[in-house]
Parts: C-alpha cells; sequence; structure tokens
C-alpha cells in the first residue's frame, strides 16, 4: 500500500472560487483525498500525518464559520447512522492528528465550502474551493452534546496570499522539506514589502475571479441595478462587472463569495464602491444622486439562484455612513 | 565652485507627466539643471560629465520625436541671434560629451517636452516631464544646414520601468558606481519575470496619471461621449476615467500624452477599450451598438486647449479592424 503523500497549498487550475458538483468531482480535482470525510490527511515530507485540506459543511453541529476564521470540529465519536455526538473525539483519530500536526509545522489547509454550511458564505449548491487557511490552535471541549470534542481555530491567509505566481509554484515544488516552504510564504510575518511609489496611480481594479464569473452568468452581463445590458467587442459580447457589496481586502474586508457580489455596469459598480448607490434591508437599490439611470428606488433585479447577504450590505452602508 | 552632481532617475514627487508652465519652473523641481540649454550634465559617481534630462522643444530643425524613440541633436554651432546652424557641433561640448557619456555609461536621462515640439506628444502649452528615456545610440551627420552635427538616438524605457519603487529608490542612493545601478535596473535585458498565474484575474486596472488628472480637470469629469456627469461619494464629487485612445503599453502602445486621452464615463471607456465606440477622423463619437447613451454617430464634446492626435484615432480604428 503506498501512503498518500500531503499536498499543501492550491492545486493546478483549482483556483479559490471554483465551483464543483459533487465530493466526487472535489476529489478528483485533488483538493482533498476523501470521498465522506471532512479531513484529507496524508504524509507530509517529514513522515508525518499531516491534513491538507478540509471541508466544511456542517457535518457538526458545533462548527463556527466566520469566513476569515472558522471553528472546526475534529473526526470521530458520531453514530454511522443518526449522526449525533456519542463519544468523546481523541488524537488518535488521524484526521484530528493531522490538523494539529498542520497547526505545528504552520502547513497550509485548503478549505472547501458544501451548501450546509454557513448560509452567507456557503455555495448555494454543491462545493466551492475557498482557498487557503491555517491552524492557529487546537484544544478539546465539552461539545453540545456532551462530550469531548477536538477543535480547531483556522484562519484564512491573506487575499494576497491566495494569488501564487508559477514561480512559488516551482519553489514549493523543488523544496524537500515542507517546513521550510511554509517559512517562506507562510510565516506569520510577511515580509516586509516596499511601499511602493508609483508614477501611475491605480484608481480601480476590476477583479474577475472565479466567484464573479459565476454571477455575472447567472444575470446575463446584466446590470442588477439599472438594467443596462452593455455590449462590447465584435461580434458583440456582454459586459458587466462584479462589484463586492462589501469590499475585498484589508481587516474589514469582506469574502469573494457569491452572496457579496452583484453584476453590475461599471457606471453603477463605481456608484456601489464610492457610496452613490446603496441598497436596503429590502433589496431596493437607492441612487443618493437620483441619476438618470436610477431616478428613483427601484428593486435590485435578481435571480432564483443568486442569494445576497444582508450583512454585506449592512457592512456597505456602515462604511458609508447611510442610516436606513 | 562646487560642481553639479549628476542624479539619474525619478526626481521626487515629479512623476512622468507632470506640467510645468516654464523652464525656471523645471529646473527648481531639481529635472534639468539650466534654464536654457537643451541638456543638463553633471559629474556622475565615476568622476566622468554625463548627462541625466534633455529637453524637447524643437530647439534644432533636425530633432525627430516618435515618443518610444527620439532623434536629439547635440548642443552648439548655433548663432545666438538667429539660431540657425552655423559652424560643426563637436564632442568638445560638455553637453554631447555628457550625452555620449550617458550612453556608455549605460544610465536613465529625463525627458521634458515643451509646447514647441511634436504636436501629438507635446503639452499644448509650457513643458512636461515624459520619464525616463536611455542613449542607445550616437553619431555625427551633417545636418539640413550643412555643417556636421551631434546626434543620438534615445529610447523610452519599459512603462513599468517608469514606475519605480521606494525600495529601488533606496538601493539606487546608497549604491555608488552608478554603473551597478544601470545593471540592475536599466539593463537591455529585462530580469527574467515569473508569469504571474494568479487567482484574481485583473481584467480592467483604472489608471490615473497627471495627464489624465489634467484631461478630466479639462472637461469637469462629464464625459465627451454621452454627457454623463457621474457623481459619486458624500459629498458628491465628480468621477470619471482618463481612456487612452491608443491603449498603453506592448511594442504598439500610445504614449500617456493630452492628446491621447478622452475623459469618458465609466460605461464609455469599456465601450472604447474594446471596441464597441469609436471616433471618425472629423471627431465624431459612433457606437456599433447604438446604445440609449450614444444611439446615433454625436460629436465629441470637446473644450479648446484639448487637442486631439487624429493618429491616435486611426490607431485604435486599425487595431479594431473599423474602415472609415
Amino acid at each position: 500500500m503506498v501512503a498518500y503523500r500531503a499536498f499543501f497549498g492550491h492545486v493546478d487550475e483549482c483556483l479559490p472560487g471554483v465551483h464543483f458538483e459533487s465530493r466526487q468531482a472535489v476529489k478528483e480535482a485533488g483538493l482533498h483525498k476523501e470521498r465522506e470525510a471532512g479531513i484529507s490527511w496524508g504524509l507530509d515530507a517529514n513522515g508525518e500525518r499531516a491534513a491538507d485540506a478540509i471541508v466544511l459543511n456542517r457535518g457538526y453541529e458545533d462548527d463556527i464559520d466566520k469566513w476569515d476564521e472558522v471553528i472546526y470540529t475534529g473526526a470521530g465519536g458520531r453514530d454511522r447512522n443518526t449522526g449525533r455526538q456519542v463519544e468523546d473525539q481523541t488524537w488518535d483519530n488521524r484526521g484530528n492528528a493531522g490538523l494539529r500536526r498542520s497547526r505545528i509545522s504552520n502547513n497550509s489547509v485548503r478549505v472547501i465550502r458544501g451548501s450546509e454550511g454557513e448560509r452567507d458564505y456557503s455555495p448555494i449548491s454543491g462545493y466551492r474551493y475557498d482557498g487557503l487557511y491555517r491552524v492557529v490552535d487546537d484544544w478539546t471541549e465539552a461539545g453540545r452534546a456532551g462530550f469531548q470534542i477536538c477543535r480547531f481555530r483556522l484562519r484564512r491567509l491573506p487575499d494576497e496570499m491566495q494569488e501564487l505566481t508559477s514561480f512559488e509554484q516551482q519553489i514549493r515544488e523543488s523544496l524537500t522539506p515542507s517546513t521550510r516552504y511554509e517559512a517562506d510564504f507562510y510565516g506569520d510575518e510577511t515580509p516586509e514589502q516596499p511601499t511602493r511609489r508609483r508614477a501611475i496611480t491605480i484608481e480601480r481594479i476590476i477583479r474577475d475571479t472565479a466567484v464573479v464569473r459565476r454571477v455575472k452568468e447567472w444575470h446575463d452581463y446584466t446590470c442588477q441595478a439599472c438594467g443596462l445590458a452593455l455590449k462590447v467587442g465584435m461580434p458583440g459580447k456582454g459586459y458587466a462587472e462584479g462589484a463586492h457589496i462589501q469590499a475585498l481586502g484589508g481587516p474589514e474586508g469582506g469574502p469573494d463569495v457569491e452572496s457579496n457580489v452583484l453584476c453590475l455596469c461599471p457606471n453603477c459598480h463605481v456608484r456601489l464602491d464610492r457610496g452613490a448607490l446603496y441598497l436596503t434591508d429590502d433589496f431596493y437599490v437607492v441612487d443618493r444622486y437620483l441619476s438618470d439611470s436610477v431616478s428613483r428606488p427601484v428593486e435590485l433585479r435578481t435571480v432564483e439562484q443568486h442569494r445576497i447577504g444582508r450583512r454585506f450590505l449592512r457592512a456597505h452602508r456602515r462604511f458609508w455612513r447611510i442610516d436606513e
């Protein structure tokens, strides 16, 4: 029997935001080696069992998902049929031991969310790869059912760490001791970056993530605020932009998930990003300058599969100090 | 007497595109040490006289300006009163010797354009700092007036080299032999850059250069194509984008000069960049998809001080294979 070799970091072609129909598809993509279990583990370069991926799908009633931070419950002690906790969990379980080892080795762990997870952060069906996290803490405590459970706190790596270069990939592949790789790329301390003094100011960057592409397709490249279906190129193709309601990045940054993204035309995108346009809790679009295209509050155009998180609308209004 | 020390590269606070009313202002900014002469030279770190800046202002009838490449005529041999060539130019002239030294040492030379220069690339009044060039060739030849003239071929450094980091600035300042700096940053060979494999695709970057800011102010942040005056923020401010007619960057890239920039709303900017909107030689805006905002060819809104280069309109139409 050949032992599974743990593989840390992104898997080629599977960038954060990529969607899968089933656990089987997640497994075939090489993101997670198991078909059912939550924890994917294997031998690291030092011959230790370490976890390289987890699935978050409300398997355990004690899981807590706040996107940037996840409290994850270990494996074991549940009744196969009812799924209820009937025994204590232990560190002998290889998944639990693997996640603890990942904390000690400081390696990254891929997080995959399933549709049964925390509503605002989970895909509406199937599974979504949400990038790299680190295990920052582990402990045991009494769970809701009264048995001891193993607990892990995971933190998402900063957005810029979710974008690995092929150069970094090459370095990773050429390194044997995995710890060295982690020291380089996943350490607590980000290497000191010189502040970039730019001749050219970047005023706006339009990002096109897998999540954004999905939202634009759902809406057929039509602006959810003003209804414009911009056509560009030759032959004509639809053009729209994915606008994050709660802006990405920074300590107060929002998540790159469908429920935090609107499909907007460039003009409404600028309006949203600069606080000229906002959404009410009942999904009305308000333009504070009553432009020609949104001259009075209008209902946000939407489609059934696109669930929008009210918490993101509120975060956006709070940022722009809008009382509603 | 203290010898002037040559200073290569950008001068703090003066980024490419910055505008000056007079030669005196250019001098005070530290971009060019002379008040009248075309060539600014001083002692480099090896004690050699090297040129660190030139002014292009059609001082010599033989100058040729193609933006990316400039054929510059050396100093000397002209009649002070008539400005006509009356003698041969020589390499004894310190400006000419300085530019030749800059070729040998491979140091960068700041280029400042005056309003008397090549129409499409020059500011409509005063002077504009246009970034860093290198001297790639020098020779003597007979000028139009029949006398020998010293000639220099300068090439603009790639756009990304026009954006120095403060880190690079620090390295530059700490280095003594100037050649080492040039080897690092100005060599013919760009250091091998790993191709960046990005989880997040950058679909569009909106740059805000000094040139772009000027054009937006001239038009009071109103779209030159559809007339929209977008308001954002609180209190409301105008928002527009600077759209390069002939796109920046690449071997076929256009220049970052006012005559190649339009003030557009984000939607018309996308339309222009993706070939859905183009301009005729008589400055009519044509939307190939007849959108609501530009439903038939309309005259481009313009202001007196904003001169637009037809060559950029043609380059844009050629790129999109539009016969007009």
